[in-house]
């Protein structure tokens, strides 16, 4: 796939841009947990991770992660949808990330939805400090895939542009349906 | 604007990343002669840069630029029609860069053409090395500058994506059509 950087690999590199010892990040969508564990390595042992998924397996593959690499203790993983955010998730947050669609080697019949979606961004703005960021890794190959994309973009698009910068970032000439992303800053 | 980088921004780290010492590579649209001086930076005193314009203006400017840095050694400056590059950029090329629309400060009813440009960037990709990086910067704000952003994406997503890999990057909740990115690898 050559040099360019990956939706999730740019991701990673613009959230690992943001991210200070001692912040405090989200992962909206734990799945298998990897991007708990990246953020869990960013935010350093005085930070804070919160690690959210709705599935009982994605959060006990998340919490055997994270206790192989010695991280466990910085991060509060919680079965709970990301709609009620606000429930469990105290400000502020520096960073948080989104990844849509399926928990892979899962149900596939479990998929993250756009109305939940939207709510759980909206949530994770009103918490976002100032020059905090915001990825959502969004893939449309997957039944409700690509409706999930261009409602997810619609309210995206109508962020006003002097609270947010929102940046599309994807591969145009793929046939596959590569994941795409959306950086979200808060200005 | 915060801290996404901006097209040109990203076209510009993304370019440095790929371009070594000694290596060859060319701006296609010299304009004010900003790439071109950048170019000349990341090939150093053993590389070479081909710098192209239509108008007379933007050579001069160009060239004045490049000799204020001391850098006019390492850049042949012409003032021809990039659609004719293949008569004189010899191959191989590292990297191209694209700045579409009119000459900033200069003639706004001398713009990029869709068709020229298309023509152009086949014959860049022709001189390619594998690995190599074109950049695209195109504005969709002036007469024509939409049809033009449409059309080159169109070409740009028919290529095939075993031989090249085509990344759009761009914000999508500005108001007032900010330049967006195509980035081009040769695989």
């Amino acid at each position: 796939m050559g040099n360019l950087m990956r939706a999730l690999e740019f991701s990673r590199a613009e959230i690992g841009r943001v991210l200070k010892g001692g912040d405090r990040a989200l992962d909206a969508t734990c799945g298998n947990g990897k991007d708990t564990l990246f953020l869990a390595g960013c935010v350093g042992p005085e930070g804070r991770v919160f690690a959210v998924d709705i599935q009982k397996r994605a959060v006990e593959e998340t919490e055997k992660l994270l206790a192989s690499h010695g991280l466990a203790g910085r991060v509060t993983v919680l079965q709970r949808s990301h709609e009620e955010l606000l429930d469990f998730v105290p400000p502020p947050l520096q960073a948080a990330m989104f990844n849509l669609g399926y928990l892979p080697g899962g149900d596939h019949g479990v998929v993250t939805r756009p109305e939940s979606t939207v709510k759980a961004l909206e949530a994770v703005f009103s918490l976002l400090v100032p020059g905090g960021l915001v990825s959502v890794v969004a893939y449309s190959g997957h039944p409700g895939g690509q409706a999930e994309v261009e409602e997810v973009q619609e309210y995206l698009e109508g962020l006003e542009q002097g609270g947010h910068s929102v940046l599309h970032y994807r591969f145009i000439n793929q046939a596959n349906h590569p994941p795409q992303l959306f950086l979200i800053e808060k200005l």
